[in-house]
């Protein structure tokens, strides 16, 4: 029990909170690789094509991009919400250009962000993928140098950066982490599961060179759910709640994986972070993880690295975010809160943009402000190394103050199509569903 | 919120506790199908076969039963627990004998329970895949009348019977279950996911005549975890440990499931359970699901049947149960108390046997007794037509009474084998992992 309820409590206002996230997205602009890309390289860089259908896609030489649809509806209104690729200029400016992004983060009352890819895949699968292991090298230097020079580096007190890393070569991922930290970035992507991306498993010791790249920098391992490249569901032809409801199962799995894993006895002090999962589903597994140590260690004779039980390995070194989650704060006294962080997953379908101090005034109400400012930004700027006040003065990164330079900014977005039957067939292509067995078994 | 933490709480002691297990199961007895089966078809009813290896394992025509292991190891101390198949001469007789079973429960301070099956499989998944449907037919229909006939109705207020149906014929599973309806038996073992077993999946409208037949008769349609034929796992090389903690999110799928299937238009009083997944890991799940249909249904669009959101759906419709789960009891307030129940899980190795009276107390202590009540006991009885008292005067089913009348019980099994090496690599053949592939990546 971390977490003393009888601390007095003194609800904040949605104007007083500090709000950085830990998982927002980039939907990069089709000029990302400009200037990052070495000429003779040039011809190789990702680009976006028009399609006949109207829609703009990603191609990596012949590997399409992840596609846009849910990942770039912030200020939609829900039935404007696609799963279909869009275009580019179906999205709000804020998705992919830097100064709208910032405009709009003020106007949502939030001082930070750590932005995630979207195109490339939520650990750079697409950048992996290519069949030249050399170039897939150039082009995410390529991505990690526009990232944190060019778009984190506009607004350094706004972003926290997160690089992406070749996981097809442990010792360059290695040095690319170096590179980063060199940089000033403390994050990485990394996968939820490795072996979904027919990779080594975290139970191998492949991946020890750069666990130690990360120990060295103190940088983080992001496990962002989707970053295996796999998807929860249970059937093809379940309709499409399920799967959306469905989505933390992912990091249940993660957090599975890393409570059991003993490269912490090599590793003692890194940190992974369980990226858009929510937590309230934590503590129940934290428990079982124990019971299942106490009842079956018989047989199965795990051996506690440093003498810690798993879920001492999740309260010391996994790091975990929500967006908007009353059950996870009901169970506050279940976590260690110097571990517990805030997201916004702008401009995703889950966001809680533009609302977020209202938001989080609700959800933190009977939490002590000093656990509240842990959760909402002071955690994340520890763990990520990253201090915003030295730039601007802490009283100007209020929600309230952020808001009063932004008045001008219209959170609706007024772009877009209405959802109609062929975001379901999306969805259904998505999902492997063949029509016909739809209707009927 | 249904659940009113104003309410006066007296905690209960360890002696007044009545225990009523939705879930234990039975180590099928070696001679269950004497009797039972029509002479023309006994050379084909399963067998016990005592193979080179020492072990025992039930053969049913060429198909395997599943093995006995972790399954059968009441009273064992855990450096006893084996995951290699083992004896009937190696377990308890508790397990497999009605009479030392109900002596078992008498000192476990357990009134009642709700019996799975153990070597057909969960919802009875050998007896569905003889190649002969006929034959099958009729072995489902011998176990049925060996479990109600002679087990449970041996001790008619300590049992709670459960039947086994013919899933691979929908009109005939209907059937069974007024057959056993007509037996007193309102339970029966249904799938966690039929289409793991490559049958429809409950999206369609194949089990209609099935989900009828439990309207008509109030049978509950239980999903027992593991009844797939499927589990959990993230790759075959991580440690034991990584499934055993994560065994409930098969129940995550099911209750995904449940919440958005579209069945409970046609079927809006039927019952299903969701059976040894635990508790505390639903509220998230409930709270996830109602995010989606507010957020998502623009595209979605799914219908909410009889105007009820998923949530509402599972507080109406889905049983649920648990062991010993602190962080379910903490989250009450977001249960329909009148649907949660307790269970045992004996002989399995999840089992608080024999001290769940004491490991209530310790639970329960702060839950108010006509809330406690609800869940150790009266939740079932209702759901299950079960009447106990109407046989044995309730001042006699409690656990001070009923461990009063069985002081002689050895609670400690003291026959069976130290867990060794071999039962490490029962585990690894049961995941499939290769041995070289383990070591090294």
């Amino acid at each position: 029990m971390r977490f003393d309820r009888a601390v007095p409590s003194i609800d904040m206002r949605a104007d007083d909170f500090i709000l950085i996230s830990v998982d927002d997205h980039i939907a990069e602009p089709a000029d990302m690789f400009e200037g990052h890309v070495p000429a003779k390289y040039a011809d190789q860089a990702p680009r976006v094509v028009d399609l006949p259908d109207g829609s703009q896609q990603w191609f990596y030489g012949e590997i399409e991009g992840r596609n846009l649809g849910l990942n770039a509806v912030a200020g939609k209104p829900p039935e404007f919400f696609n799963v279909n690729p869009t275009r580019y200029d179906e999205m709000r400016p804020g998705c992919y250009d830097v100064h709208e992004r910032v405009r709009d983060m003020s106007a949502g009352g939030q001082l930070a962000g750590l932005n995630f890819p979207n195109w490339t895949g939520f650990s750079g699968q697409v950048l992996n993928m290519g069949p030249d292991r050399e170039v897939n090298l150039v082009m995410i230097r390529a991505y990690n140098d526009w990232h944190v020079d060019e778009w984190c580096h506009a607004y350094p007190e706004r972003f926290i950066p997160c690089g992406i890393v070749p996981l097809f070569d442990v010792e360059e991922a290695a040095k690319e982490v170096h590179r980063l930290a060199d940089k000033g970035c403390h994050a990485i992507t990394f996968s939820e599961n490795p072996a979904g991306l027919g990779m080594p498993s975290i139970h191998t010791d492949a991946w020890d060179p750069l666990f130690a790249a990360c120990s060295d920098t103190g940088t983080v391992l992001c496990c962002h759910v989707g970053s295996s490249s796999k998807s929860v569901g249970t059937t093809p032809d379940a309709p499409p709640g399920v799967a959306m409801s469905l989505s933390s199962a992912m990091s249940i799995f993660t957090l599975g994986d890393l409570m059991w894993a003993t490269f912490w006895q090599r590793f003692p002090d890194i940190k992974f972070a369980l990226t858009e999962g929510d937590v309230g589903w934590i503590p129940y597994f934290l428990q079982r993880a124990e019971h299942a140590l106490d009842r079956h260690n018989g047989w199965m004779k795990h051996e506690s690295p440093n003498g810690k039980s798993p879920s001492e390995i999740f309260h010391d070194n996994v790091l975990c975010c929500f967006i908007n989650d009353g059950v996870g704060i009901q169970l506050l006294d279940r976590f260690n809160v110097d571990n517990l962080c805030w997201e916004s997953d702008y401009p995703h379908s889950d966001s809680s943009w533009p609302n977020a101090p209202e938001s989080c005034e609700e959800l933190f109400g009977g939490v002590a402000d000093d656990l509240t400012n842990k959760i909402t930004h002071q955690n994340a700027m520890r763990h990520y190394q990253f201090d915003p006040f030295s730039i601007r003065p802490r009283e100007q990164c209020t929600a309230g103050a952020l808001r009063a330079e932004a008045t001008d900014v219209d959170t609706v977005t007024h772009v877009g199509r209405r959802a109609d039957d062929s975001d379901i067939e999306a969805w259904d292509r998505i999902r492997g569903v063949r029509p016909k067995a739809k209707a009927k078994a």
